[in-house]
């Protein structure tokens, strides 16, 4: 997998239009001489790349890197985050997972809980899903008219422009899995007592609207990926794959930064230590 | 002063031009019929009505209200707050003032400081200073490049658009005083020892640069001035006039909301207390 291959792969272009029945989910054509095991170096690199470029970003304390992951139930966002940036120093690199609103939350526009959440200078913040689910479910569910989700795509869009033009640099990944893959993993969720606490009965309702989901997705997807604020559709049933692209995107993202150490304000050769 | 007579005479709509070198800051011409003194009996009615407002808004929990408030030193911010809402409920009402920003805020978005505060459902919130901060003085104090204010007015009105489709009324006041009234304001917390704490030696240079500040006024309120957060330019060189404008355009602002107290779900006729 070669520099920019990932991010020029799976980058969705602003108007380009999105139909997941055409995307292979299991997809790895980046990746052709080789599987899970064939990889595992090359992901080690990235990891250590990665690990490097977060101490100069941190350092530097000039950048700011916002990374919003969604997928459907399944689709593996908590263990991309785990795999990916395990080796990253955790002072540097926060995860913000978002649940279900509370009352206080809905009580407000729906970008006022998100907002407090974004990365400040220095700093690599992970969204474990959004913002865009107060689009997305809004519209599967009908939690509110259809004006609502509708406006809201304009409202992330202008939040997100706004972001990038203040300094943040912002990744938007959708995991994209079939819908046998999700069969699969909720099955062995099942299966295993240690996953049960993954396992919510509400994701069979999600499961029984998965179309409606993938519709909604792929339109959401379309109309918010943009230069300042691109979406990255990964494919995302085979995990080694996913993790191998997310890491191959995330390093090749901030290396055109062309960041570096800040330059100290003293000559450090004239500094005796007594 | 009849309903909706400030409104319409102090709001600047959307286009319009601003040239404070044509707009009398000491006009009171919607109170002709006597000063401060005659006054009196007209603004305790408007406190009256507005404090009733704001208990059916509280009760009813539904609407959000975001008043901004901005002015040269001495434009009477403080005051104004203080005369115009002295009758509300503390509870539903709160300030916010916003200083010169901390290391941590400039760090992010000028933004990230400012949502957090916006009401929820059923509050009025005050900002006393603003985001219009982080145009205005970063424009006349040359605190960044010249992109960066210029950029920002879009980020503040698609800001305010989500703010207001997401069910927030916006009122931003200018308090208009004219440089000699500035003149006597400051010579009079010179002269008197309980206000030195209100004098800072820096309002003396922003004052030197007077029509750097007017001009950049003007264009910050013809460029963001919207139907769904419009401007009003409010008198200020007469206090009694400019509070008895800002209750009144509070009042017919929240008349027009239409607000009601929620029927309660059960039957009070039928509930004893024993």
């Amino acid at each position: 997998m070669k520099i920019g291959e990932a991010i020029k792969k799976y980058r969705v272009r602003p108007g380009e239009k999105v139909d997941f029945r055409t995307i292979d989910a299991s997809d790895c054509s980046l990746f052709a001489n080789g599987g899970k095991v064939e990889s595992q170096a090359v992901f080690d690199e990235l990891r250590d790349e990665l690990q490097a470029l977060q101490k100069v970003l941190y350092a530097q304390n000039k950048h700011r890197i916002l990374i919003v992951l969604q997928a459907m139930d399944t689709g593996g966002k908590d263990g991309c985050v785990k795999h990916v940036f395990s080796r990253v120093d955790p002072q540097g690199v926060s995860v913000k997972a978002f649940k279900k609103p509370t009352e206080e939350e809905l009580g407000h526009d729906f970008l006022w809980r998100v907002h407090p959440h974004v990365p400040g200078n220095g700093q690599i913040v992970i969204f474990n899903r959004s913002h865009y689910e107060d689009i997305l479910a809004v519209r599967v569910k009908k939690l509110f008219g259809d004006e609502v989700w509708k406006r809201r795509y304009r409202h992330v869009v202008e939040f997100e422009r706004m972001l990038a033009e203040e300094g943040t640099t912002i990744i938007k990944m959708y995991l994209h899995i079939s819908k046998d893959e999700q069969k699969r993993r909720l099955e062995s969720r099942l299966a295993n007592p240690a996953k049960h606490w993954k396992f919510n009965p509400d994701d069979l309702s999600d499961r029984a609207r998965w179309d409606d989901f993938q519709r909604a997705y792929e339109d959401l997807i379309e109309k918010t990926s943009t230069d300042q604020a691109p979406w990255f559709i990964v494919p995302g049933d085979r995990k080694w794959y996913r993790n191998l692209v997310v890491a191959r995107i995330m390093v090749d993202t901030l290396r055109s930064l062309k960041m570096d150490f800040p330059k100290p304000a003293w000559d450090a050769s004239g500094v005796k230590i007594v």
